[in-house]
């Protein structure tokens, strides 16, 4: 039997496609029996090298009116809770910092819990996950003893896992979020997900770039 | 028996995911017996209003690199000829002024095999679309007249004609190509086309942004 390749799943706490994908990996029979590795990252740092300070949604608002505007309409097709938030981008600094602490931790198979409970959190409850409150219910949600989390995502080691999984994403073409990798092999985007499920390192040697 | 809403494809010949967008609309049993209105336009002034005076897949290169890539994978999975052009973006000024005048002058019914036929002149052949003879060999091989149809493109009514389409695709929220309007709703990418056929005005009414 060939070994399945893994799904790296790299998402932003901020991010309202990042919902999408989050919840669709949860539902995608795709999925099923396979190993996805959720690896949580800032966008902020990758947008900021390329000179935006703010959301590409809030800096080009037809692009912005445009998100909103399909990621309702997404949701609904899908049947998820969504509501806009009344605040965005929200930081995903400290929710992401407790995602790598459950890893740490080596409870990393709570992370999937608790990043749908912050992703619910931010657009569907309109909280700010910048919030140590609304971080803690979040773990407690995914069954976490949330304080411990919160103590280990404030530690050194935690904070330059989460600056180093930032410059991975950079270094290995990540753009934006979400995004999935397979066999090493980059796909952008929620609406990408059946196409990199369905990737093999076959096709990696049939199909050049170009 | 309702009736079903026509599809406007608003597409730029520059655009690589145009291209795919334009092979696909073709194929797409969606589509079959559905009134697909063609709206070329031109990116470029709407980039340039966002402060953009080149393609984003040229300003930033990973989201370029991925682009690229996409493309080939997309292409090879869908059977569709593909070759990295050599110069990027090539201007469609041209192309889209020509495809105006197959309208203006009633036979705009030729204007997808023509666009089609630029598009392989860009994406397969490696040509330089903004030649006159590039455009009108894409005009001979859709059955037209080149240099009838060159000579209208070259009127003060087709290039206001081309001006008018651009401030209309700005004006109703296109930020991009390829986007489909269906029923007065937006959908960009090719990745869209799926949702945009499925779409009926009774979707509208049920589903607010937010």
């Amino acid at each position: 039997v060939p070994e399945v390749e893994p799904v790296e799943f790299w998402y932003e706490f901020a991010s309202p496609y990042s919902y999408l994908a989050a919840a669709d990996l949860g539902r995608h029979p795709g999925v099923r029996g396979r190993r996805v590795v959720w690896r949580p990252f800032l966008l902020g740092p990758l947008f900021a090298a390329q000179g935006w300070q703010d959301s590409p949604f809030n800096l080009y608002p037809a692009k912005g009116a445009y998100m909103w505007r399909d990621v309702a309409r997404l949701c609904a097709a899908k049947g998820l809770a969504w509501r806009r938030p009344s605040a965005f981008p929200r930081s995903g600094l400290l929710a992401a910092r407790a995602a790598h602490a459950l890893s740490a931790m080596g409870i990393e198979a709570l992370v999937p819990a608790f990043s749908l409970a912050v992703y619910v959190a931010n657009f569907v409850d309109d909280c700010d996950i910048a919030d140590p409150a609304v971080v803690a219910a979040a773990l407690s949600q995914a069954g976490c003893e949330a304080d411990s989390v919160l103590r280990r995502a404030g530690t050194a080691e935690i904070k330059d896992g989460l600056r180093a999984a930032t410059a991975e994403a950079q270094r290995r073409g990540i753009f934006g979020a979400p995004s999935f990798i397979v066999a090493g092999e980059l796909f952008w985007g929620g609406d990408r997900l059946d196409q990199a499920l369905a990737w093999t390192p076959a096709d990696a040697a049939g199909r050049g770039p170009s």
